[in-house]
């Protein structure tokens, strides 16, 4: 089998490997603290899902890809269950309605963990074989599983966070953080020369499929901003009619606008001329010094045109990013927010997705891995938009300089921002 | 204020009342029993409600009708629970729109019980006071809040069926019950001679607006089916073609079946050959004997046509029930699903409702009540037809022979059957 | 074949009935004198059909049921109009999906018109045979055939006024006529007395299927208004908040109303605080002194909520109507729009059709006629209502007090208005 | 004001640019000749437009850009033209919404007509004012405007072919064509290989403003096909069950395909095992040595997938095609529709437009023009994929190697076809 990882340098001692899974596994349950049981199950907008199927999917990837066909003698947890929880691998059979995810009040939380735990204990078995004749192929498919659940950590907040936002009481997910006066620094512009550059991943550590192969491409000299735009700067586009101005939008965008009425990002309400902004922690009064988040590209984009600049291509911003350590405000800060960029911060890790202008494209040479797990990224390399960087539910772990994330124009829900380029 | 209770005969002491109030409210409760806390949560059609909904709207009926306006010095529960909670009464304020039910994780299952035993608590205090000046206001209202409450019992339970219909795994709300071999009595016509009638609701007992003012109507001589229509009957309509004969159906009913591609009653599915039906014990074969149900109007009329019949009217159906003793598989039978016609049974109450070819309109000189409870009945005479009779999971003590309950003709959800009439 | 025309006496010999053949068929060629090629071709809502189409199945109705059937050595015309022109005929066959006869810019006006003449041609070698074995069967069909083609003249006129009024240019089908400043008069209020009655079609003259059998029926005592509702009396309705007042309205109403953001009837607009309305003349200032027109049953009956009234009955409309000659601003007129009540006028017949709160269901006893034509009315009994009386182009010949048009609630595009009842 | 026209050569005397305005106006009324007024009026789908919508925006187009502010005393020819036929500038003002552009019977074709011949004869007057202090601008804009509507003549012959497609006479635009029966030529591969290229626009001649800035860009090896994918082929792509093998698609294409139920490309139908599609020419049985047309994105990047090959990147395509000559079955051959591959053909130019896998998007450095002419291109930029070289029903004097057409995944109505990469 064509192997999905690439370049990845996994300990080949399976005990390293079963210490991170045993990490990873343990912070998806440990998102849950927080959740009452009703608020695993509801489905708030076709795109997202409910915690509880989050739970059992990424459970799923390890009972299919690595117990089923490499524990000898191992038995599936429950027969229904592929059917349930496969999410759109077609190679693998039907699945279960993406929309009616919802619907699905049985099996309950408890009996999801019962299923966790099965898993979880098996899996420990297999990762004790990490050294016999399948010991590659359990070390990269385990990896790419961790991945897998890492993203879907992503997931779990963000839809939850859509929950709430749908829930006149506008419950918080954690309580709320000190209030944050910084101001955000200056804007500056970082400088790239023009130049024949190699760029996507380089072999070292784990990346997926999107990001290879590694290749040549031209890249002409631009600026970058030096951090990410503010809701103050974006406030400043919304009181210049921004919202209302047909010829800052592209044309989908305008009509997209229109048809949803927005008026500003996602999870803004004005409360009697003041704007407010629903968070983890609850609904609060925007914070001016923060970046702007849960905008779609063509207000990324509106705002870009708007302000007499335009956003950067993913090459231009992987050129910048890739001799950056990566740190920032990440899943492990705990804000689950973004956060007003300090002194020294470019904030090209963490805080928000920032989307480019790059279609999301097999870069020249792209195969997609054999089987089922080729059906990860390429079949969606299509009438989407790159974003990247990470934001501040992304682990830490998870992210890095040629991660390619990508999502549809007008898709707002996860953390999604803006920096600007010229 | 006018008043939307008609001619009941309410005890006017206190302590029975108050029986009443905690046997009603204790039964909604023991219908919750065996589900779990994700069951109550979600929302698995348009028309249908999360059973938490339903705990905490007949809640809000006692808070809003009779707290509010007549405990003194009575503080609401939750200042937001009126918008959450309040189906559709524009005079009472703006409410929630209900295809968003589902929506609403918080409050959760015990935060909502918690709201059902304060008002309890505060209803109590509010009954001790019956004999006072407002007693015939507060017994009038409070009967009217146990019958709205039953309602909702019986919708509580065609929606949980509805929900776990939904779910691939098809789960039990009941222990599936013995089989029931026992064979429908053959169907014979009851005659019914012309006459001038004395017609809706006659002044004795509890009444719902919609069933009066009791005016005369006449009535041409026609014959009604001893029973209901079986699964039997129906089946040979399904073999014999009938969801393909489009000359059989009323032109909405022969687009609706097409574009929903409808081919057997709600509920039922086809398992290599052999037909299966969602029952509140589960998925098991379809029972010959038993009476269809889940039918839209559309088929209940096509079944009919096919058979050379017709569907009766409300008001032959009232005049052939009216002497009847109220008895049949209702609630209290605890079958929650139609049975087979036995000897001597006729089945005009319980089992299933009847559809009517009335068109649900107003009777000549009927008036709703004034105020928010005048919003009860009257502002949906329109597009809706008559069901008569009750049905397995409707409570013995809320059906009477004058009831009219109302859908829509595409409507299947509920416990829907056919009585033929000629 | 069981006959559809019930109870006419048609002349027996085929002079006279070939003389009402050729007059309603040249009325149809004459409506259209105003218009051009390309007015004939759009259809400019669902409900509507274009002009075309009008002209076409009209003329197949008569090539169908009657040159095919009983004119010996009949060959038609083109093989592919029984299946583009058939409206709804489940049981003559397949037929085009009505949303898209806007589509068929071939057959051109000037082939229609040559089927037009080469059907009339073989009719009239038809009718010529009149006293002959089928005489009876020709003259009856021939009959239903002419009050079709009636019907559609009456839609043709509607449906250009639809079209028309989509076009900002607001073309006019006819010239404007003479402003007409007379005031309608005073409202007053006719008396019915209760009593049993006997209803529906009496058996002189041409009647539809749908208004049999005469039957007896009791009908309480009411007062219906003297004259229609004018718009005089609707604008203080709007005037007074009537289109935000969810209380006046029915639920599904008030639900419609807000989605398709109603504030007025159809056809209006308010220009700079003057409202306007489109009619066959062009677009000009709404008249106070005329009828309300193009407002749909929800409208009709909030108004009446409003004014302390209600809607009339389908059974007290025709009580009050039955003995009045067939007299109004009918199609002959010319107006081709409502008019100010006169002295005199009660406005029963022409001007608008009249909502009645009666859903359109079948008669007791009622049965549709065998075959095809039994397709004709029996199959839309259900979620429409009864309208009344006949409108400004409905021709004279057409109409009768026992005649039962039925519309959707929302529908509003046919000439509509209000007589209220209390 | 900036210039939307790149690096043209236009020959500054008014003369040969007038020569070319009459030369273009009279092929648009040419290809109409074979049309009925009928024809004329109506929009078949949202993304077509009516044939007189076509000949009345282009008019718009010279009045509005050229007569309006350069042409001294100009009077419009209709004040609300403007309105009806300005297509998507928004800072022109207020626009018709477009799936309403078939709503228009009035103007009349004739009307239409009136209005061409009123602009053309004021273009005469302005263009004879070339050499004026307005020559470059009146020079420039009159040749974007011709480009403009040479653009509509290639729409006006693809929504003529949908609307008679739609229509079951299956009409012919044109007279059908002797049957041809030579065989494609065998495929080949084109060697390309890697390096630096400069791409875009080269200045000589017309181009777009999406054309340019000609930018460096580093083009790695690869091979293309030396013809477009014939029917035989692509037929064997249906044979083996292409159309229900999800993993050969991209997952918003196979939801697509099951959505709208295709299993051919559009135009196909079955007759009794046979392929017939519908063409210019009515509708003929499938010729397997012509290249497959009307495939919408999804379906040729399957078909790809499934030949084990893939779709050229636009600049591989250019790279390929720049130093070819521009000759092929365009518009001129009047074939209207693609041809097989003869000797020494490669089809570069012609037959039908050729998907890529580059999305629309910006070159490096991309401005578009000021002002209302900056609409044209630029604010497309965003779910589109580019298509390059022209079809059957393109001027051959349109098109060109760095010309940059751009449609929806999704959409196939354009003559729109494979070439294969490797």
């Amino acid at each position: 089998m064509n192997n999905p990882l690439h370049g990845r340098q996994l300990a080949p001692d399976g005990p390293q490997l079963a210490a991170a899974y045993d990490a990873v596994r343990h912070q998806t349950r440990r998102l849950c603290t927080p959740l009452r049981a009703e608020d695993h199950v509801v489905q708030s907008a076709p795109e997202t899902s409910p915690t509880k199927w989050h739970l059992a999917h990424t459970t799923w990837f390890f009972e299919n890809f690595l117990l089923t066909p490499l524990l000898q003698g191992y038995r599936v947890f429950h027969p229904r269950f592929g059917f349930l929880f496969n999410s759109y691998y077609e190679s693998v059979g039907e699945f279960f309605p993406r929309p009616q995810r919802g619907l699905l009040t049985r099996p309950t939380v408890e009996e999801i963990g019962e299923y966790r735990q099965y898993v979880d204990h098996h899996m420990r078995a297999l990762l004790d074989q990490c050294d016999g004749v399948n010991g590659a192929e359990i070390g990269a498919r385990t990896t790419l599983g961790l991945h897998h659940e890492q993203q879907h950590q992503e997931l779990l907040l963000t839809d939850i966070k859509h929950l709430f936002a749908c829930n006149p009481l506008k419950p918080a997910y954690r309580n709320p953080p000190a209030t944050d006066a910084t101001a955000a620094i200056p804007m500056q512009w970082l400088q790239l020369d023009a130049g024949m550059r190699e760029l996507g991943h380089d072999g070292g550590g784990f990346g997926f499929d999107n990001e290879t192969p590694r290749h040549r491409r031209y890249v002409d000299a631009c600026s970058l901003g030096s951090r990410l735009v503010t809701n103050a700067e974006y406030l400043e586009f919304i009181d210049a009619g921004g919202y209302r101005q047909p010829t800052l939008w592209l044309s989908e965008g305008w009509r997209k606008a229109n048809d949803a009425g927005w008026t500003a990002p996602l999870y803004w309400e004005d409360r009697d001329g003041e704007w407010w902004q629903m968070t983890l922690a609850g609904c609060r009064p925007v914070n001016p010094q923060e970046p702007v988040c849960h905008v779609s590209y063509y207000e990324a984009d509106a705002f870009a045109r708007w302000a007499g600049k335009r956003l950067p291509t993913e090459f231009e911003w992987e050129v910048a990013a890739r001799d950056l350590a990566v740190q920032g405000n990440l899943l492990e800060s705990g804000h689950l927010h973004p956060r007003s960029a300090r002194a020294g911060e470019s904030q090209f890790f963490g805080d928000v997705w920032e989307w480019t202008q790059s279609a999301y494209s097999p870069y020249p040479g792209y195969r997609p891995p054999e089987g089922a797990l080729g059906e990860y990224n390429g079949k969606f390399m299509v009438s989407q938009l790159v974003l990247r960087g990470g934001s501040c539910v992304t682990p830490s772990s998870h992210i890095r300089a040629s991660y390619r994330n990508f999502f549809y124009p007008q898709d707002r829900w996860q953390f999604m921002g803006i920096r600007l380029a010229q």
